[in-house]
C-alpha cells in the first residue's frame, strides 16, 4: 500500500518535503498540493506524476485521493489546517509552530483529545537525529546518572535580512526548547534571557547573541547559547551533565584531513547539511505510522508547550525578567510513550 | 514510475536487500524472487505485497515483470545470472563477487561490451560511504597533493566458524581492494601478504591477522591490516597520504560520554551498523540509475579488477611471496567517469 | 645564583611547593620554612639538604639567608606576611588568597603602590597551563573575533568532609574568575547564582551544583558550572564564543585506547594531574623572575579583583539576587602587560 | 648536592642541552665544556656561571670537577668519549648513536659489563614522553591484549639540504626502531625496505617516503611510514594493535579553534615542540640517577640494538630484498627492567 499525501502549502519546504516523498521515502506519494499562490500550486503539481492542484486546505484535506497532509503553510494558517484534518480523520503532519498562540493550540489539544486518538504529528525533527537519539539512549540508560542540566549551543553563520529578534526564540531556539524537553524528560517551567556583548557584525535591530536560562520542573536547568552571526559554521552543540557523567554530541564530520600544520574536520555549513537524514528518517517513521492510521513522535502537547514556553521566552527577552510557565493539565492521550521517547510529561 | 525488481538468492543478504528495496529505498518493489531453496523463495513472496516465487533465475530474468534483477545467489552462479541479464538487455546487480574466477569475469566483459552498454553495478558498498566519499573528494580536491600511500585497517570483531583463511582475502579485504583502487584512481599491480604474530584468540586454521602490501600503477603503495578476531568492535580504518597532507576516516560516533574515569565513544559492532546507510545509498542510486535503463557506480571492470587482484593475493597468501598482478587491457566502456568516481584505469 | 626561598605553612600544599622547590624548579633552594606546627616544621627542614626551621613567619621573611617566600598558611595569614614581605622588600609568592576580605587586600594594594614595585604573585596557575595560554593566544590573534562568551566548566569527583558550600566560590570557583579576567581581558561587574537540580550523590549541607553567571565590563558574560561531586573524573571544559568563531581546551588525554566496543580516552583524577605542568611552570617563571627582583604573572590587583567578586558571588549565592560588583580604580602599577597577559583592566 | 656536569660538543643540540641543564633540570650545572672547535667552547663556557672550556674530552671526562658527561659530538666519536668516561668511572649520557658501528657498539658492551654496572644512558628521548609510557603503561596492564603489530608514522616537514637517504633509517627512524623494541618488548629480527610513489617535493636524490617493515623476535610486526618532505607538520603517528583492542598516539593540542568552516587543532611544528618535555624529563631523570651514581633509562644495549637494526636497514633499503638481523647475546647487565620500561629483551 502506498500513502497518499497532499501537501498545503509549498514554498521552499514544502517542497524539500514534496521531493523527500517522492524521491527518499519509501511507501507514499504525493497527490494532491495546494498554496496561497495558486499558479505556484499548479507548476508543483505538473512537475509530478501523479499530483493534482487543488484550490484550498480544506478541499486538499477532504479529497478522497488524500490519505494524510502536510502542512507547511505560513504560521497563523497552521491551526486551521490541523483541525481540519483531525475533523477529517486523517492523520496531519505539522511543520512547527502547531499553531501561534497558546489559545489555538489548546483547540487543537481539545479537538485531538475529543477525536480519542492522535491525529497529529509536529515537526521537531531533531528527535530524530541519530545523535540525540543516542544522547537520549545514554541518559535513559543510566550511563550518567539523572541529568541536572543541559547546555546548548545553537549557532547559525547568518541570519536572512527578514529575521528579528523574536525569531531567534521562536524559530530558533524553539528546536533547543523541544530537545530539552525530550532529553530531560521534564516540562519547563520559568526562563530567563542574558544579552550577552553584541556581536558586531550582527544587524542594528538584532539582539545578538541571546543566553538564555530554562527551569524545568524536575529541577534541571537548561542554558542555551543562541548566535546568530557566528560566521564560521552551523553548530549544534550539547551536553546533558548529569550526576555521574556527561553525554554531548561528537563533532559530525566523517573525515580528518591535515594539512598547514593542522589537523581539521568539517562543521556544516548549514541546517540541511546538519539535519538532513533526521528529515529523511521523520518522514519514514511518520509515513510508516500513517499508514497504520497511527501518529509517533512529538504530539500536539509536544506543539503546545513549544509555543507555550516560546511566549514566555518573549516576555522574559522584552522585560528582562525571570518569566514563570505555567500549562494546562497533560491530557491523558499524549501520556503514551512514543518509539522516539516519551512526551514531555514530568 | 515504479521499478519492478526481482531477486535471486534469498539468503540472509537478499532478505535483507528485499526489507531495504521494501520499506527504505523511493521508487521500487520486489516482483518476483528464487532461491535454490523453492520453498524459501515461496515463504519470502508470500511475505510481500506483490511478489511471486519463480522456479530458477533464468525465469526470474525472463519475466517480463522484472526490469532489473538483483543476484544475491551463492558466488559461483554469479556468471550465468549477470550474462543472462546482459543478453536480456536489463540491469542487475550483483553482489561480490562478479565471478569467481578471472575468465568467468572476462567472459562478462565480453558479453557486457558487446552490448554496447553498461549494464552492470557491483556491490562494493564502500563507494557509498559518506566518509569515504568525503576522502575522496579531499583527495580530488588537491587538498593533500598527489596520494602516495593508502593505510587500510579492516578489523573483525570475531569470524564465523565456516570461515577460513582465503575468506580474509577473497570476502574481507576485497573491500580494501576497490576502495584502494577508488581512492587512489590507479589499478593494483603487485602483492605481498606478511603473516604477523598470531592472535590466540583466532582458531587453530586461521593465519590472523594478516598484513597485506599491495603496489599500484601510479607507484603508490596500499598496506592493509586485516585482523578479524580483534574483539573490541568492527572497525575500519583508512588514512590516505599525501605529498602535503592525509586525509582520514573519522570516528563514526555520534555522541560523547563521560563516566568512570574516561571519555568515550562508540565504534560499531558490524559491518551493518558501519555500513547500513551505504547500502541504503547504493539501492537509491541503483534504482534511480536503473529506472533510466542506465549503469552507475562499481562496473564489471571492477568487479573483475577484484576477482584478479584477490586470486594474486591468494597466490601471495600462499607462497609468501611477491606476487604480480596482470590484467587485460581495459575497454573504453569502462573509462567513463561514474557519479561515485571514477572506475580505476590509471 | 641560586635563589634561596623560604616557605611560610608547610602543610600538605606548602610541601608540594618544597618538593617542586627542591627536585623539579631550576635554580632555587629551600633555605627556610615555618609552620603553626613548629614540630612539622622542623622535621620537613630536617629532610632538606639546607634548610632550617624558624619560629615565625616574620622570622623567616626577615632572615637574610631568604631572598624570597612562599605564603602557604591558612588565608587568614597571608595578609600579614605578604604585607611583611613587602616591608622587607622581598618577593613573594601568595598562594590564593591574597587576604580573605576586600579591605585586607587594599592594604596589600596601598603598601605595594607605596614601594613603587611589584613584589608580589599570586597563585593562580590556571595562566601557566598550555591549554589556556592556548585559548589566550587564540583570542589575542583575532582567530574568533571579539570574545562575547565564556563557558567554563569545573568538575570535581567529590569533595572532602569539612568542604561547604562557599568553598564552591571562594576555593572552587576563584578559579574561573581569574581565568575568566585573564581570557576576556576586562573585570566582571556582576554576578548572579542559580541552583540546579541537587547532585543525590552530594552532602545534604552542599548546594551542588551552582550555575553561576557573570557579566563582565565589556559586554561579555561568563557563566560557570560548578559540579563537585560529579565522580566520574576532575574535568575542566572551558570554551570562549567570539563574534566568528571559538576556542575550546581540547581534552588532555595522551592515548586513546579501543576496547569492548569504545574508543576511549583519559580525564584527569584530580587537580593535581590536570594542572602539575602548570604549578611547575608557576615556580620557574615566578624564581626566573624573583632573581631579578622582579614580579610576573598574577599581581595582587588579580588577588584583590578575586577576592572581590567572590564575597560579591557568595552575597549572590545566599540572596538568590543579581549581585553588582564595584572595584577601587586600578593603580597605574598594575597596568603593565605580563608575560602570561595583561592584568584584569578592561 | 648538585651533579657537575661536563658537554663535549657544544654544536646546536649541545647548547640546547646546556641550557636545559642549567635553566631547566633541578640539581645539576654545567662546570666544563669542550668542542673540536675551541673557539665555540670558550665563548659557551664564557656564557656559563662555573663553567671552564677544557681542550678534548678526555681532559673534560678526567677532571674532578665534571661528575657526569654529556656526548653529544659528531657520531664517530661517541665510542671514544663513552669508553673513556666507562674507564673513568662516570655516568654519562650519549646522544644517538651509540657508536656508528656494531663493532663500536660491542667494545663498549664489554667495558661495560666488564666493569660491573651500568654508566652509559643513550639518548632515545621517546621513552620519556608522557605519551609513549602512556601506550606502554597501556600494554603492559593488558588493555589491548598481547601486541601484535605496531604501525609507527614519522612525518617530517621537510629535511636540510645535507640530508641524505640513509638518513631516513640511521636519523630518522632510529627513533622508531628504539620504540618499537621497547613497546613491543621485543628484538627485531629482519626488515625490508618498500619505496612508495615519491614526493614530488622531495630533493632528486631523496628516496622519499619509505615504508620499512621490521618482524620482531615474538612474531609481532612493526610497520614504519617515514615522510620526510610531507609538509604540513611534524607528526608522529603510532598504535599497536593487540589481541583484543589498540593503543594509539593522540593528536597533541591543547585547544580546538572553530573558524571558516572547520574544528581544527594545532600539530607540532618540528621536533622540539613535540618532544621538549620529553627532552627535559629525560635529563631529569638522568640527573636523578646520575647523583647516585646509577643508570637509568636506554641503555648501550638498546644503543647496540639501534645501530645493528639500522645497518640491516641500510642494507635493505640498497638491496631491496629482506635483511635478518642478528645480534649477540644479551648480558646479564642489562637485562634489569628500567624505570621506563624494559631493555629490549624477548
Amino acid at each position: 500500500m502506498t500513502l497518499n499525501v497532499g501537501v498545503i502549502g509549498v514554498g521552499m519546504i514544502g517542497q524539500d518535503h514534496i521531493r523527500r516523498i517522492t524521491q527518499v521515502v519509501s511507501g507514499a506519494r504525493v497527490t494532491a498540493v495546494t498554496d496561497v499562490d495558486l499558479d505556484r500550486a499548479k507548476a508543483i503539481a505538473a512537475g509530478l506524476p501523479s499530483a493534482k492542484a487543488l484550490q484550498t486546505g480544506q478541499e486538499l484535506i477532504d479529497d478522497p485521493e488524500v490519505d494524510a497532509a502536510i502542512v507547511c503553510s505560513w504560521g497563523p494558517t497552521h491551526e486551521e489546517y490541523v483541525l481540519a484534518s483531525i475533523a477529517a480523520g486523517k492523520q496531519v503532519f505539522c511543520e512547527k509552530p502547531l499553531a501561534t498562540t497558546r489559545e489555538a493550540c489548546e483547540r487543537i489539544l481539545d479537538a485531538e483529545v475529543a477525536s480519542g486518538k492522535r491525529h497529529v504529528m509536529v515537526g521537531f525533527m531533531r528527535r530524530y537525529d541519530d545523535a540525540y537519539r543516542a544522547m537520549k539512549a545514554a541518559i535513559d540508560a543510566g550511563e550518567i546518572g539523572a541529568p541536572l542540566m543541559f547546555h546548548s549551543g545553537h549557532r547559525n553563520p547568518t541570519v536572512p535580512g527578514h529575521y528579528v529578534s523574536d525569531m531567534i526564540i521562536n524559530d530558533t531556539c524553539v528546536h533547543d526548547v523541544d530537545v530539552a524537553r525530550f532529553l530531560l524528560d521534564s516540562e519547563l517551567t520559568a526562563v530567563r534571557v542574558i544579552k550577552p556583548r553584541k556581536n558586531s557584525l550582527a544587524s542594528d535591530h538584532l539582539t545578538d547573541p541571546l543566553f538564555i536560562l530554562f527551569e524545568a520542573a524536575n529541577g534541571a536547568i537548561v542554558d542555551v547559547e543562541a548566535s546568530i552571526n557566528i560566521q564560521y559554521a552551523y553548530d549544534i552543540r550539547g551536553e546533558v551533565v548529569g550526576e555521574t557523567g556527561t553525554v554531548e554530541l561528537a563533532e559530525s564530520n566523517t573525515v580528518v584531513v591535515k594539512k598547514a600544520g593542522r589537523y581539521e574536520g568539517r562543521v556544516p555549513d548549514d541546517w540541511r547539511e546538519r539535519f538532513i537524514r533526521a528529515y529523511d528518517t521523520e518522514f519514514q517513521e511518520w509515513v510508516d505510522a500513517a499508514k497504520k492510521g497511527e501518529s509517533t513522535g512529538p504530539s500536539s502537547w509536544d506543539g503546545y508547550a513549544a509555543t507555550v514556553v516560546c511566549a514566555a521566552g518573549l516576555d522574559a527577552l522584552n522585560s528582562g525578567e525571570r518569566v514563570e510557565i505555567t500549562m494546562r493539565e497533560q491530557p491523558d492521550l499524549y501520556r503514551t510513550t512514543a518509539v522516539t521517547g516519551p512526551t514531555g510529561t514530568d
